[in-house]
């Protein structure tokens, strides 16, 4: 963890470092992680020409949205801001309070669910693509406000079967994991038993 | 499968038993299985003093309800309609367009889920649960209009830890199982590594 006081400099380094390998963290985040102001990460952000966030995403989601075959993008649940056709993808969820039970503040496990599922199904380079089996683990709670980056990645395929890996990370803490098996169909849309 | 042509007082003697094993049947349904009109099942169950599939559900749903400890009442997806805490739940869920695939008309993956999960958090006796793994399984695909009928089951407890087996029917016909392990907690909200 950077401590308050670095060189200008190597903070500039770092930043452009830590963007590339987490494009999504956000100025927040970045302010946080290297213990200095949230002004002072914009001027930075300036000096060096990087895009805020938002606009960061809107870049690469256009592009990615474009490539979905297998699911109406209004569909799949978080923004979808990285994605290569039956190799991986990556989606950003913004939580808020309503999407949390009541009784805990956590963020309800069906909504980190659905972000992750349909994450896998859009990865799915097919027409149609069914869940057939999802083997998955919460790991850590996730609370209101707190961003989800699920990341996505196709790890067999084996007929029409394809087997999908998906992490789910909050500031790259590990929260969820989900292994499913899609169908991917092209005429039918018949489960297989 | 009963054939028309069934002697009304033999076709009464099975209405009774077929409701008391599926109390989740609806006119339409048992119309069906009976192959007789709905007039006829509406007019058989005059005679018998059976009160409608809304009354059937509203009579055992309030109570249900009431015995609810871990989840706000209005975060179970589906009707509650059975409940004995630490044993066996049941919940109910009539599905829309509105809960489909629109590529596919098949009913959302997540949606199920959200019914089997919210299911097995409210069959558990403790103040807060939290989901820790799930292992599910799509059996057949589920179309907007048909009726999901989740029965939960608490199968085994050690410690904090309570297993839930969920099994999920269209018409007697199961669509999707899921096992789940809960973590019931009182004071805190931590869910374990």
């Amino acid at each position: 963890m950077p401590k308050r006081g670095l060189p200008k400099k190597i903070r500039q380094k770092l930043l452009l470092e830590t963007i590339a390998e987490d494009p999504f963290l956000n100025d927040e985040e970045l302010a946080e992680r290297f213990n200095v102001s949230v002004q002072t990460i914009r001027l930075d952000r300036m000096e060096l020409k990087l895009p805020e966030l938002r606009e960061r995403i809107r870049a690469v989601a256009q592009d990615s949205y474009a490539k979905v075959k297998s699911i109406d993008v209004s569909e799949i649940v978080g923004e979808l801001v990285d994605l290569e056709l039956d190799k991986r993808g990556i989606s950003i969820l913004e939580t808020n309070n309503n999407m949390t039970f009541g009784k805990t503040k956590v963020i309800r496990g069906d909504i980190i669910f659905a972000q992750a599922n349909s994450l896998a199904i859009a990865t799915i380079d097919a027409k149609v693509a069914l869940t057939g089996v999802a083997n998955i683990k919460y790991k850590l709670p996730v609370y209101a406000g707190q961003k989800l980056v699920a990341k996505a990645e196709v790890t067999r395929v084996r007929g029409n079967k394809k087997f999908v890996f998906v992490r789910t990370y909050v500031k790259q803490k590990e929260v969820f994991r989900g292994k499913f098996i899609l169908a991917s169909l092209e005429d039918s849309i018949e489960a297989e038993e």
